[in-house]
């Protein structure tokens, strides 16, 4: 395996996924398996994933369920993405890297576009005026029924908890909005059965980034 | 002095100037003067003035110079002032109180839009996405050379530096910015000379409010 000398371009891959859908186990397995295959790559996440935005999730995702109106938020959510797509995310693509991130666009569309009723329009209109028509090469959306994936997200439970502590219905909402992204955007997105065994998952993740990012096979 | 039975609305007047042009020496005295009134009023600022805002505010004005990039300063102001208006700022005005604060919307045109060069359509259109045509009813601009300014506030300095650090010409392009809003926006904003004394300067403004919001004489 090795990245082809004429790709100056590397990949951008996200995960998204309701609470508990296995995104950080999945993105573990997968950068261990990156390591062992001596790929380039770097594993990162949002909100999050630079020193900057860091210091920004940490205002996000802990504290009371309504301590950020939803415009307030997802104002934050994108500042954050900003500093890490420009101090992170862009400079390892160009350096040819696989970027893997648990969640991006697709989780502030759901999250506050449509669980928090900002509307789809307005949020991508934000992003295009911010980040114009950057998004993932491929997105693999992790699908599980919300009171499954709460009850494993509880069993970890942290700090971290602000957005779990929204009501079954949002968590449905959030399912949809997920399953509806990737019926849009078929090109881009494809949807795994998230109760598959951890295995079996990471397999099945292997064989769809082989197939759509081939250049590094 | 009362406000007007018959009037809902409160005033939002906001002050901007330079650094050490004086802005948080004036409301000081303004709102002695407001509180001997009896008048009712809040003091405010950006970026801050609500507990959340001012949690955005302490990642902005410290650190190094370029801890931030345009963009991402410029969606954490936005953030911040979302807060702001939303919990403090309209509720305020909802009550028929006068609302002074020092900086808000003409300083993100200035320092973001024209300093660091993100451009004013840029700025303005991200205002409008959020907060829809919502601008002070009166704007106090406090005019100084950014050569005596800069003195001033060095006097004073504190951690809160960080936009203090930019060069001195970064600060003379801040003062045309301001000066060309006053000139766009000629029923909204007011120029004063900010090397007066400050009592007399205290008087000017009290006329201008008088002046502007009669109402509430």
């Amino acid at each position: 395996m090795h990245i082809s000398a004429a790709s100056k371009k590397g990949y951008f891959i996200t995960f998204e996924g309701g609470e508990g859908s296995g995104k950080s186990t999945q993105l573990k397995l997968l950068s261990t398996y990156f390591e062992k295959s001596g790929l380039p790559f770097i594993a990162t996440r949002e909100p999050g994933g630079s020193e900057n935005a860091e210091k920004i999730r940490s205002l996000l995702v802990s504290g009371a369920v309504d301590s950020w109106d939803p415009v307030t938020e997802t104002l934050l959510f994108t500042a954050a993405r900003s500093d890490h797509l420009n101090r992170i995310v862009k400079p390892a693509i160009t350096e040819g890297k696989i970027v893997i991130c648990d969640r991006f666009f697709d989780s502030t569309l759901v999250y506050q576009g449509i669980g928090k009723g900002i509307g789809e329009v307005y949020i991508k209109s934000l992003h295009n005026m911010v980040f114009g028509n950057f998004m993932p090469d491929l997105t693999v959306i992790l699908d599980i029924a919300p009171e499954i994936g709460l009850k494993r997200a509880d069993a970890r439970r942290g700090n971290e908890n602000r957005f779990e502590q929204l009501d079954i219905k949002f968590h449905q909402n959030i399912r949809e909005g997920f399953l509806q992204i990737a019926q849009n955007e078929m090109e881009r997105c494809v949807v795994l059965d998230a109760t598959k065994d951890t295995e079996t998952l990471h397999k099945q993740i292997v064989g769809i980034i082989k197939e759509k990012c081939g250049v590094f096979l």
